[in-house]
């Protein structure tokens, strides 16, 4: 059997804790030897509870331990290009969490490192390691039903946050449409040319910092291909994440994962539950997944699944989107010259 | 009981033929009492077949006939404009088949007259008339489930039509996708704004006449929400004709119909057929139902239910899609006068 | 093109005003020269409706006039057995409503005359032209999924009809179960062996004639696979119709039709509609095409679809029925000796 | 927080390490302290794999650590019954697999020593604590849809086991069927009489010991109720999982689990994946879940969820069938005088 591979988890809040329990519980090739997290009190908790011996305030200490292989960043997007460069510089493989950072000077930067230093960088776009995305995927790569015509992401969260996350969030192209952005590139390939149509229907209160709340974006991509994601901060009838893709012999349709198959018969005729709450119901083994292929590429020294530049052109499609919506007109992507 | 409306068809091709057959069999409260067709052995053959007595060539000898209240003007789209208006000036209310005319021009003048002589008009957006997208509009409209945010229609052709028929047709937005620019005023309300995304991906010699057979408009209604519609003119599985609403407080989503129920299950997975062919097996009792209503508003004197300018903005939409594309801006419905 | 066949109807209550009507709007190649009931007027009704010309209250008065070929039967059942003899003795072939009679002797007399005279028969179980059965019959028949090994139907109406009809109607299993066991034979071949489990659990005044309204047939069939049949008087969200043949290398399955496409997302999860609401609506097109196919076999001299033994068989299967619940044991259809 | 449980698990073979690594990794309130096989090296390489400290070839020598509070058995079902007595006898709370034991005599001196050692009994019917078996439950328990009717269980393996299997497996009924008379129990209440109806359609080999593989058990319950559980060794298509429960006011149906949701249409129609492989994969979370529980209710003092007569009866109603499959008869469970 192949060696474990030590490493370390820089910041255990929401989903850093998640990433820490699947390591130590789900991921058998990891052996997960530190976290850290400024707030060491938090960091204190999560490993208490999973019985991990060592605990961390400053993520330098973990780069200076030559036992650890590699680091999984889960700190707030600010910090992720910052940790990133001194990780890379370090010599350790690296998980980031989405998105590499909001500033696209900083992910250059931050890739520059990586690419020189030769570790391996896998960014946490978790929704491909969805096993239903993933066999679209597999359909449209194959060719079995012609070459892609049209792709259509909606994704609806059940919920608006708060005020609070979204005032620093990015923004709804940097903070949700981003995932979205990645999940066309990884169905359909690279886009040309985007533009927003978007309001606030839901939360009056976002106006005041220029955020939506209801978006669509059309998409061209260079395949010639055309596309929308469509995105709301409010569905309540549950998390309405679904993909389809249009070929010239064909489509490929993923729909909707249900919290139960049951469905109740009344004189008010038939009625099925909501759908799972959120994305860490939706997609939690999709977050076992992706560090679980991190930790394996890391073991058989393979590419990573996801790349920097997959961080990147999310990020650009982001700023071309909030491009668009501000300037009211279509955007190029060759605009941003990152290809 | 009322009495019958003695009504009268003109143009007997494949659409005229269809309301024959509906009115013989289907519409008692009408009294066809005459067809008309150019090509006289054409509206010979129809008449033969369902025992109608008076077959003429030439629609003035029907105008002039008192004792006919009514025409259903199912001729080719560049004569609907100049019988509207003989039909009107001659007092009949006018059942006419989409679109008005391909020209706005030639829609104003037809409504002008329409308007002075006080007849009543209904144009075929047969669609309105499906009992699934009529309960859309009803949840929708109710407000049960909050305000409109965001549509969808998809709507794809199971294969392209003829090169000779897509020549003349107005090409994709003035064929096609006429229908979804009614079904969303319908389900949502009046257009603001559009912008067209579209490509050559099915049928490469369209493009020596400028059309296209894969196209996305992207939507902003009047009333904020936002939308898009998609066609595509080969969905190889059948004819694919979706609705979708999302508003703040639900959704209200109309799945295709179906051939059969059934499901196979084997070795390979589950199987089930494809979608009904085409239009006149999808939408086969719209087409009853809408001359059915159609007749009951000229028998008690009620409102039609699609209006002149229902006919009027779904080509002004069209225009505006036309104009977006090859402008490769977004354009307002504004700049069109016709609101 | 073939001649039309000249056909009467005789008895033209509920079902019978049905077929009336569908020769007149729907089955071309039939001529519906008159129609019979012993009510005079409520034949007029009818006739008047629908601008027929003929009306009789005697059908021997029909079955004296040689331009009629045949005739359709949807009298009360007890006096299916003696029409269908006088119009087979007249030479005429006949359609009949099932079931042929209650008394398996009135059957073999009839289909002896039946016999004897070589006229047409055919018995109406409507059901066995529902497109979605007839796809699971051709699915099973081809051997496609390997050979049949169980077979479920759920037949349930959506309310009890009234007491005055149940006290006539043969109880549970000549009057709804009837139609389940020709649909089993259908599918699945010749029933050798049954057993009755069932109760009075919906109305409980049926309790003093003897009827259930909850049951469940199990059956042994002659090729060795098993089977069962549900019925009930009452499935509050409409008129349950499904069927399942589970073969050695697959299974087909038809589901429930719906009214329409339609789900609505709120705040308490999705909803779709009640089923279509009862035989008349969910096997509509059934009564046509069971009638269309008869005129056709007559016009081209074919043997029926459904045959005079099938009625019979159908007819002892339901006695069967009755004499396991009587009993309380699996009963034998060989013990009728009608094989 | 309340105390950890401690507990040892007594055989580790296919079920018993899948309990194993549950206990290991999902169920913090149980402390895992040993495990037991006579086959020592297949619970050491399962110990070793998961890091646990303690393997015992010997049951008797856990039995006799005062610090372990609880067992689960997981040996071959003929060593069941004397486990439990001796576990009993030493006062550990238990959790063991069903069947309890294929012999009635041997289940009823099992439970009467537990009842007088007063530990707590939980049987492995796992499926009971399926979410969507526990929304169907709790919808007909609460009465909002009236009372019971009828009742259908589909339960049908993906493929035969290997005859060796079968030869010592209790036959269809003591091994497949069991899980579902629990079912019907948990969701409608005690069975009063059942007939079977089965055959040998898949695997000849069967015949010789007198096993089937293709069986309709019909079911009377105490109150009033009628159901069926259709069983099969094969189902090509995967494994086959369904329950519905018709009810006065209502129906509670509960579908199959799907692998992916991913629809692929093409010329030839839809097609989706088949069904979830089997047992393990389908209820992979049921066998967390009633461990999690019983742990819970040895930590709470409180009744086990699915009890040792529930065990019993399952037995019962297994030895029923099979006494009605010989008999060819109905056969009433007071036959058993187990009530």
């Amino acid at each position: 059997m192949t060696r474990k591979v030590n490493i370390a988890v820089i910041g255990t809040g929401r989903m850093g804790s998640v990433h820490v329990a699947n390591l130590v519980r789900q991921i058998p090739a990891a052996n997960l030897t530190a976290i850290c997290d400024i707030r060491l009190e938090v960091a204190q908790a999560v490993a208490d509870n999973l019985g991990i011996q060592r605990v961390v305030k400053d993520y330098h200490e973990l780069l200076a331990d030559p036992s650890i292989e590699a680091v999984l960043i889960a700190t707030s997007t600010d910090t992720h290009a910052m940790i990133i460069k001194d990780a890379a510089a370090a010599g350790k493989h690296i998980f980031c969490e989405k998105p590499l950072a909001l500033d696209l000077k900083d992910i250059d930067d931050a890739l520059a490192v990586v690419n020189q230093s030769k570790v391996k960088l896998q960014v946490g776009f978790n929704r491909r390691f969805d096993k239903s995305f993933q066999r679209v995927h597999q359909i449209v790569a194959s060719g079995e039903i012609g070459r892609p015509c049209m792709v259509h992401v909606i994704s609806r969260d059940p919920e608006s946050p708060s005020i609070e996350y979204l005032r620093t969030s990015g923004g709804m192209f940097l903070d949700m449409t981003i995932h979205d952005f990645d999940m066309v590139r990884f169905q359909v390939g690279e886009v040309e040319e985007l533009y927003v149509m978007g309001n606030v229907l839901i939360t009056p209160e976002i106006r005041e910092f220029g955020d939506l709340d209801t978006t669509i974006v059309s998409l061209k991509f260079a395949n010639g291909a055309v596309g929308t994601i469509d995105n709301s901060r409010q569905a309540v009838y549950g998390y309405d994440q679904r993909l389809e893709v249009l070929c010239s012999d064909g489509a490929a349709i993923a729909n909707n994962e249900v919290e139960t198959t049951i469905t109740k018969g009344d004189r008010g005729g038939f009625h099925s539950a909501k759908l799972p709450h959120f994305f860490m119901q939706r997609y939690a083994s999709c977050y076992v997944e992706e560090v679980r292929q991190f930790v394996e590429c890391v073991q058989e020294d393979k590419p990573t699944p996801v790349t920097g530049r997959d961080g990147l052109m999310a990020v650009v499609l982001g700023q071309a989107a909030w491009k668009s919506f501000r300037e009211k007109r279509p955007v190029k992507i060759s605009e941003f010259d990152r290809v």
